[in-house]
């Protein structure tokens, strides 16, 4: 019957909850570490992430903020661009758990359906890398 | 900082968590879906799994189970083989959720560090097909 799989990907962050939120959140940080952008930090909210487009690809993620539940919880649908539909339908979300001095910050993207085990891998090799990124964002940042 | 990736694969399976407890955990029924194996359904328990060895891996798997709550939820360590020591710490995680007459069946396994990319790609495709024989060695008991 139906399958899917997810990837988790999770980091200790040396700074603050409130500040590894800005990160996820502003939507200039945000292009920072992961891609352009028009997120808003609103539940309901449609927006787009931008990347090159490459062949095959226009380079479109369309996202819908699903929640919000700061600074602890974020969550958005990531769905295949228009020009490139392949159905993709897939959820991010970022979990935010203070450990002492430090956070643990937990990514989980899930409901890749067989189909999209190209996506999958892609995504599965790539998030790490992302997050080192998102530490960097934050390190930048004050508190 | 510290990263690790988890897989999670989720298939709804058509029968009970009952009988998918039973080709969970009744040893010769594990050894039809997954490897052989010498699985004792007791928290602590010591047991491998071996496959065919193959150069570089002496084909075993060593577990110690860690939590057992029949029929919902079985958790054991899985880590290196001996001849093969790799420092492989990972938990694979089996969870079984009914969803009315099928029951929602969710494998996570968790701790793979940068070093353990290759074991992650390869378990990340590998899952989806034991699960798939997981639930026919389920079809064919009774319940």
């Amino acid at each position: 019957m139906t399958e899917t799989k997810s990837i988790v990907v999770e980091r200790l962050i040396p700074y603050s909850a409130e500040r590894i939120w800005r990160a996820l959140t502003v939507p200039a940080l945000v292009a920072e570490w992961l891609m352009q952008n028009d997120f808003s930090a609103q539940e309901g909210h449609h927006f787009t992430f931008r990347a090159a487009p490459v062949t095959g690809w226009s380079g479109v993620t369309n996202c819908v903020v699903l929640k919000i539940e700061a600074p602890r919880l974020l969550a958005y649908s990531w769905g295949d661009g228009t020009e490139s539909d392949s159905g993709l339908k897939t959820v991010v979300t970022w979990s935010l758990t203070p450990e002492g001095p430090v956070t643990r910050v937990r990514m989980e993207q899930s409901g890749f359906r067989p189909a999209d085990e190209r996506g999958y891998i892609g995504m599965g090799s790539g998030w790490p890398r992302i997050l080192e990124r998102l530490e960097q964002v934050a390190a930048k940042q004050g508190g």
